[in-house]
């Protein structure tokens, strides 16, 4: 940690700086400048000590206090540095070298829509079927979701065709039930800092699929994370589905450079939602492409039997014919950079 | 609802969009123009098609959809011309000509801190005591408040100077025990779509300061409260505590214009939040006296005994003497609007 | 300068990091943790260094490199205290106690357009005139400006009521041009980083107003005012115009913060553009109240005799009726913060 | 364009908007609803009455005004749907078939940097050497460039390897020496909005490299290139360079999105700037491989012989080392999207 005191600051104020460092246990050096003194410190536990560090911001002729560890431990990559490998069963594993392919409707809508979805993204390759059952709506006025029929209906579709299950839970008093149903819980974009929510979804035993707030830091993401491995669940995968931006035609912004940086500072796999991230179905395939060539371990695809007649997200839902065409050409880029998609479920 | 086509649709597409708007119920004009072919329609209920809305955008050769009325009814200005008075007992109303102070803590730490505190802000002229008993932080080895007995503590130091209590409830199965104790209950800017929250506040007799998320849209925020009032509670004031932004010299952007917009927009009270909105202890002042200037219904200051032993947002939190000097300045601007502040409490 | 090095680092990174601070001048203490390695450096002159220190990023197992003084000199306030006034004669000050009022249209369409606003502006209490006669615009297509003839009209409506004039300039190569004519040149958004113009007008003995460009932050501001200051002009006025966010309600959002901010960085005169940061004409007012709340010493605003004929900003231009109600309330917040408005033109 | 009326508006106010709509040559509908009143009206030129359009707004009880065709007219797809290659001679084409990578410092410094750089770049199958002979920097005291001193290098270096030049141009009156050096004219990300430079570079013959603002949208991008079209010159070449958003671990968000978009509305090829947008040298590479697999037409690349001397951006600046590894990584992306790298220059 460094504290910065302001030009022309009191001795008195670099001892009281210098002697509450030494409290909490920091080798320290100040040194005092023309215009700036300086106390560096190292060897304290930074990020246990979060709010005593924010302290120092208060103190008489402090101008800023700069911390040059970080902030999370279980997620970093440089206190774990091999990297998480998520075992779903099966051969299915998010974080090695194949690429995996989530798939599946934004929402769950009826048996028939979700069967033959399933049917086809599995024939395509995909491994992990997506689909929403309880549903969180910008508008009170739509529609919320099929709820514990939803998470019924996405099992026996996945169950049928060989795939896992990932879909949303919303609320901690749901956590239990959503996990009889689910292979993966997601913890969607609002409720990243839903702490109360990361808590609960810490106990369980399933794999977590933790998307990026609209606007959240990577460290705010691995912070969130830090949460979920802290309560006994370091089963977490990092979802990137688009950012909010100055730019308005598309949903979101899709930051595909948070692939090699959440990889860089953290051994949890990383996967990106190209679907809600732009909100287009046209820009799916490029950025899907983009996705794989940045080095994403998976992909999470929003497919609908007919998309006009989707009750949400039509727009960016790609159609069966779509998902086909599009699979193969993932493929071709996943080659090229030494990661190969999975094998196609039940082959 | 205007309905855009693309450059050289076919007549099928102007007919499929055209007979759809017709079943709900829309009174329908197709414009063929030599770019675009546009369906103007008019007379639905958009509010309640939302999703029916959406999958326009997934028909063959439609550009784009515009809706063009408002996406919430019970918060809106236009449905609700009276402005709504939050009275929340002895006098102390939100919404109406006086300016509301409500100060405190940022974290409830001990008795002795709370009660002096409370004394200092209720002699100065605040009405409602603010103070977190249960605290979301970004870091999981970050404090998380006392909990219940900060609950405890909170009602027994506003009881004892004659102030109402405004603090944060972040989990649905909390909500029960907040509203024991506290008069307003706090849905923070983390969870401000955090649906299954404000359905469970939208259930509970207290008033409801819901804050703006960080990148939430006006309408979102109006939608956010919209979930609220149509689960039962009308009782929503809306908070403005600064947005993210690109600049990293404050913790946040505070949104003044926030103010007049959602006074244009909504018939709901309008609060701000300065000492959240920067994180900056000089700015408090200014941007208190600006938002006071710019209309807003009341306030909502962080204070402290001793701001640099403050467990939490320390740097942010004015002292006793801040305080005290910065009320008489913000009665003078609230004079200048002709909006006087209200009388302290207990005189 | 800190400069943090990575976790392990080689003793020859460290000894190599040291080595050339010390080339630089800078005493130089490094400090080895267990987690990392850090290098203090303090006594050099790190505004001069600024591409030097930049290098060290590149080094071998550097991490990060963080400034802890001023990157800017003649605008801090640190080493310049006293605030600069700026005086353009005839009693017209902008940083003195007085709020100066600019106002007029956003475009010079005619005499008789300009002439009718001077007078209405000057009667209320507006003592410079603004008008565009160079008008940077998104689109090839829309209206250029009337070049020179817009100049020669407002400089004739401004003598004749007795008003000062500001308006932009674009090219460096209409720099002298323009300065025939205005008493103050505006440097727009869109060229606030546009060097060879902020070079050319620091060349010039006119004063200077520098609007915040779209996306920048409050640094970047002082550094382009530092860029006329150093090229010999030290007459500049910040002006805060709105940036860009994630809102679409408004065109921009206006960040009153910077008020505060700015003036706690730099001795210059702060100025506010609530019509370009709001693109509405309702929010003018709330905004221009809150920003003489803030601090503000001058306000700049649009005003047309007939906004739904303006060629350009009719939506955010005052009518004359809105103006007259408009001064009168802002004087009242000026006096409540101590700050008069100034004397209108001519009494 | 559709008009929207405020609900309760005066038939008075409908009637104005149609006849003006009128006789701006608008076929014209108006639909008067219970909540709003829409007139719509189509076949007017509506990128030329870019400035009427937005009287609209003014008018007495308009709400909205809501443009559906495009601002920019040359620049479209939809108006020139052949795609624009820029033919740089010998062979380098931008936007045709193959993957153009343009390589070099990010300054000039001296001979011997600049021409050891173009060998390398060259062998390893770069066709255009960039560098920086003008330097836009965000301080004053930061180093400026060579001036054409550095164009004289850089030219003299190219020619040297067979390869094209793409350098800076900030101010308009360089405009002419600038072209006598290079091939390829590059507008700045801070002077994207420099209307005056735009209209110079729109005189000249050599081909133009437009980088995005830093906070511009996908249209406004384009309005910088229709405003280099309509002044005469056609070739432009869009690029993308990370844009500002509230992330700072990186020091753009480079949007990677932006690829597809601007390829779906424009003709133009699109270049990607992952240096830039990044400011991070790990990033480079993949971000350069997920560019071109979302469909690139050519890379701009920062390399330096010793990116820990550069005197600016070494940070991001690639080693020879580092470049010679990445491109034939980049080629094996480009061939799995069909798109191959060209020939290495001179063979």
């Amino acid at each position: 940690m460094i504290v910065v005191l302001r030009h022309g600051c009191a001795p008195s104020s670099v001892m009281q700086v210098t002697e509450r460092l030494q409290e909490l246990g920091y080798e320290v050096r100040p040194i005092i400048g023309v215009e700036k003194t300086v106390v560096a410190a190292v060897g304290g536990d930074e990020h246990r000590n979060v709010d005593i560090v924010e302290q120092f911001r208060s103190y008489q002729d402090v101008e800023d206090v700069i911390l040059i560890t970080r902030s999370y431990k279980y997620t970093a990559l440089e206190t774990h540095p091999e990297r998480t490998k998520i075992d779903l069963g099966d051969g299915v594993v998010v974080g090695g070298r194949e690429v995996v392919m989530m798939a599946g409707p934004c929402t769950v809508e009826s048996e028939e829509q979700t069967f033959c979805t399933a049917d086809v993204v599995a024939r395509a390759g995909a491994t992990v079927l997506r689909g929403g059952a309880f549903k969180p709506s910008t508008s009170p006025y739509s529609f919320q979701g099929l709820g514990v029929e939803g998470l019924r209906i996405l099992r026996a579709a996945a169950d049928q065709y060989g795939l896992k299950v990932v879909t949303e839970v919303m609320d901690p008093r749901k956590v239990e039930i959503v996990s009889e149903y689910a292979d993966v819980l997601q913890v969607g974009t609002r409720n990243m800092q839903n702490y109360d929510l990361l808590k609960e979804v810490g106990l369980s035993r399933r794999a977590i699929l933790l998307k990026r707030g609209m606007s959240a830091k990577y460290e705010e993401l691995l912070l969130a994370a830090e949460y979920i491995a802290t309560a006994g669940n370091e089963r977490v995968m990092l979802c990137e589905r688009g950012i909010r931006t100055f730019e308005t035609y598309t949903r979101n912004t899709l930051d595909i450079g948070a692939v090699p940086v959440l990889k860089s500072l953290s051994h949890l796999p990383v996967v990106v939602d190209p679907s809600q991230g732009t909100g287009r179905r046209d820009l799916v395939e490029p950025l899907s492409l983009a996705a794989v060539a940045a080095g994403a371990d998976a992909l999470i695809i929003e497919v609908h039997p007919n998309p006009d007649q989707a009750i949400k997200d039509g727009p960016q839902s790609l159609t069966f014919d779509g998902f086909n065409q599009m699979v193969p050409r993932i493929a071709r880029v996943a080659d090229a950079v030494g990661r190969p998609m999975g094998t196609p479920a039940g082959t």
